[in-house]
């Protein structure tokens, strides 16, 4: 598919966040022509659709920022320096919802931008969970909330829930 | 939900890109604290799932920057200032594709990564499709690719979609 590929040319850092990493590439186009492209560059992070073994998923609500509003979403977090995504999604699930989980399985991975930024998103399903308690930092606000199946689709179906990863999450494992 | 919510301090723009505004807020957390964030103002965008009458899906693949590969996704592209979402889902479809829908049905709208981003994409169900000719911009590398709703449910459950808008559009149109 070589006539799609733009080439490298030149990198810019035009911010440096503690979060955002900015970028602004220059590219040499398949037509030859140049341009240029603004990046983020992310370090990735995880999400889980925690299943109860009475069928509830454990969903959890925050505030963010940038939309100014509340979302429910289903648990998730960053990629810490060296951590592999496995070892994040059990992390994140233990420290927003408390429960810890005995089975992980992979479900996708998913580009949530990709015309700005490389943020990959793993996605896990979480069954076998064990209750143990809630950890999140002191400067974290979440409120975990169970939902069935059946009200998460009816939440979908009416719009209710707007997140990326929260819907493929869910439709894969099978709302 | 109150205990949930962050109270805007004052606000910085640290990059006034071509595409790209970022910008530094500091913020009040509920416990008092006070905290910075970092976010994209983006101009919103919309993304197609456009149906033939013989079942197949009109799907486009295009080199993504960021990511360094090419990506199969749902035709999809920016807001233009003025314009409504319906009027941008059918410019984008005839601009990337050639077809122009004569049925647009609004799927949902997403939030493609809120942790960083203001960022959301109407999602559309397009049918009735008339072909005319694609006319991307000079500058613009895009192919055009047909798959029947089966063959994309397969490269789904493979792992061979990836891009977040396209698994919920695909998903939310019954792939």
């Amino acid at each position: 598919m070589d006539r799609l590929t733009e080439k490298f040319l030149n990198s810019k850092q035009v911010f440096d966040g503690k979060l955002l990493k900015v970028f602004s590439d220059e590219v040499e186009l398949p037509n030859g022509n140049k341009s240029s492209r603004e990046i983020i560059r992310h370090p990735g992070a995880v999400a889980i659709v925690p299943i109860l073994n009475d069928g509830r998923i454990v969903m959890v609500r925050q505030y963010r920022y940038p939309i100014a509003d509340t979302l429910l979403e289903i648990p998730a977090g960053k990629l810490d320096a060296g951590e592999t995504p496995k070892e994040c999604a059990v992390r994140e699930l233990s420290e927003e919802t408390g429960y810890v989980a005995h089975t992980l399985k992979k479900l996708t991975a998913i580009v949530t931008t990709p015309g700005f930024t490389d943020e990959v998103i793993h996605i896990y399903l979480a069954t076998d969970l064990e209750m143990t308690e809630q950890h999140t930092d002191e400067d974290e606000f979440i409120n975990m909330e169970l939902y069935s199946k059946e009200e998460l689709r009816v939440m979908i179906d009416n719009g209710m829930l707007s997140d990326a990863k929260t819907l493929v999450g869910l439709l894969l494992a099978g709302v």
